[in-house]
């Protein structure tokens, strides 16, 4: 028993300075052992060792000499960008989405697949298809499987509890992925993988704390406290879609009436534009998309209805600035598409509802991380547990 | 350098080991030295040296022996509750409240000063005035002073920000009191204390998030998040009585109109009252008082205005469940004593407006620690920085 223990305190420590080593490199551009070792305080033995096992595996080269400065010039390491790959998938919208991720976060292949009314098993059946279109366009290897899902997702179990739209309850996706493809899996909720994105790959230097509401088929937001995202006791933390905005609203997928996402949501805006009578919006058809509302944004009975969302919005990021005090706040998704036009009547409620005294530190912006916010969150989810990056 | 290093952690692990011990015997009603060395793995001779130490400083005593179970009889040690005492005090309401608190969170003497209208400089001489009729009344040494005070605070800095009721600024209160008596200060806002003292005091087993809300002459919430009280970026978090709740609301002391402290708070209650036609409220006097409100509770009049507050409350707690999940809402404050009157209206809303999927885990109760609340967080302050308990 006693063994066993030191053995796995050895296997620890093993894994704890491989991610240490590859995280040190992956940090810098070009590096030397010697100045790994400098900054690690591991020794020289341990170091050289460890990358010799990382050049094996090909994550990481031998990429030249530094320039002698008298002493003897020494070789440079770094990690290889497209050694391995990440599938990311992004589940959440109305076309499942996946990408070849490479070990910088960058997007090196894309499949999309529309999901139109496909559910329960058809959508499951169509998460294989998508994995297994992005294995056989891969030539690298996959490192693992990151997914972001609709709903209240179990990231520790690995279950998705609750879908609507897909129709999908306690459905065990991370290990039907892992056990069929034999690939590390990991899940998590849609907006909590775009939170995820925001974080790591957002440019945020110093915050520690950051809300990223996300707008697509549903509302949802991700929360960072203290460098982690927070999942509340029930999974369910930034689930504000499904708080109630309007007393006499329309009913909700989730039961209830008039919830935010009735009014803040890419099918509320969609069913309010085709409600506008025809002379509003002549360009009408019955197969609108969201892109061409991007593109009439600036009718005035398009701005209106934008305007009633930003501050239905507002309001309820108002409550959040109360409730968090956090001084970063993103939007994205597909309806971030909509830029400025829901950007500034959502910041003028948030001004005039949040407390007066916290609200004038309290940032509001559109990632730029565009459509692809979902699949680089769910990459970074298999970069970090896998390898110990982002 | 070197050295000075080496000493600080020497003097670090000593004050770990001691922490631990005493934490150990606070832990349990009476412990052996043999049992704390079990329980800590520390040496015999570490913990026989560490527990003459607590023992010359009154904080341990020797109580008997265990029963004789064939071996030699073993000494037992208990922690003296009342060999030291923090003072506790609560700043945030229309009276000024202090204590003694002994190292179990009892209230040994409690004194209250009517703040009436002092303002800045006055307030600040009446809060000097009750810490030495605290010191004067006390029979044990004071361990420390712990501060829940109103408006936004900076605890690590221990500067009162900006408390609008009392005029105070940037007060440096936690160096003002530490510097004139020479005792450890620490400060909290009135409702983080309220937390602290809930999630210390409140029998919550298991429970590892949690948020509290103080009702009194202001409503301010604290939020557990991981065992620890989280601040925000701007020490705000928590500040829901400035979201604004009502569109044509009357204005705020913080400038801005219908925040929830406009209609759910000691002041916001008694203006509506007043505003009762006398035959609605026959015993409306000049001086009506909070208690003769809640004996009062079941007329017809007074419900309709506290099933108001409650609805207000309930949706502000509704968007607090959608963005946090967190599954243990308690209220706290003078105003919860309003019991059952208020506590139903507030879930019948907060059921109403809240993530269905979400709600029913969420229990909502009012705080049994009473009026003392605030204190006992202020007092857990002390005693978690000075030794480690709590």
């Amino acid at each position: 028993m006693a063994s066993t223990d030191r053995k796995a305190t050895r296997a620890q420590i093993k894994t704890h300075n491989r991610r240490l080593i590859l995280r040190t490199i992956y940090d810098h551009s070009e590096i030397s052992r010697a100045e790994i070792a400098r900054i690690t305080h591991l020794t020289r033995p341990t170091v050289s060792s460890i990358v010799a096992e990382l050049i094996a595996e090909t994550l990481v080269a031998e990429t030249g000499q530094t320039a002698s400065r008298g002493g003897k010039p020494a070789i440079l390491l770094r990690v290889v960008p497209d050694s391995y790959f990440v599938i990311g998938l992004d589940l959440a919208d109305s076309e499942f989405r996946g990408c070849l991720v490479n070990l910088r976060g960058e997007i090196r292949h894309r499949t999309v697949l529309p999901v139109t009314s496909a559910h329960g098993d058809e959508a499951l059946a169509l998460v294989f298809r998508l994995v297994e279109m992005l294995i056989a366009a891969s030539d690298s290897p996959i490192l693992g499987i990151g997914i972001g899902a609709p709903g209240l997702i179990d990231a520790e179990q690995g279950i998705v509890r609750r879908a609507v739209n897909l129709n999908w309850k306690n459905l065990p996706l991370r290990q039907l992925l892992a056990e069929k493809y034999h690939l590390p899996t990991y899940i998590a909720n849609d907006s909590q993988a775009a939170t995820l994105a925001e974080y790591t790959f957002g440019h945020h230097p110093g915050v520690s704390n950051l809300v990223v509401v996300k707008i697509g088929v549903g509302v949802s937001s991700g929360i960072i406290i203290n460098g982690q995202l927070f999942h509340g006791d029930g999974s369910g933390a930034g689930e504000i879609g499904h708080v109630r905005v309007e007393e006499n609203g329309v009913q909700c997928r989730c039961g209830n009436y008039g919830c935010l996402e009735t009014v803040v949501s890419s099918p509320a805006l969609l069913r309010q534009i085709k409600n506008l009578p025809q002379t509003a919006f002549p360009t009408l058809t019955d197969n609108l998309t969201l892109e061409e509302i991007v593109a009439a944004a600036d009718m005035p009975a398009v701005q209106n209805i934008i305007r009633k969302m930003g501050d239905y919005l507002g309001q309820v990021l108002a409550a959040m600035v109360g409730t968090l005090n956090i001084h970063q706040f993103v939007i994205g998704g597909t309806v971030a598409q909509l830029g400025d036009a829901l950007l500034q009547p959502t910041r003028r409620a948030m001004d005039e509802h949040a407390p007066p005294f916290l609200i004038g530190d309290t940032k509001l912006a559109i990632s730029k991380l565009g459509q692809d916010i979902v699949v680089l969150g769910a990459s970074a989810l298999v970069l970090a547990n896998e390898l110990g990056l982002v």
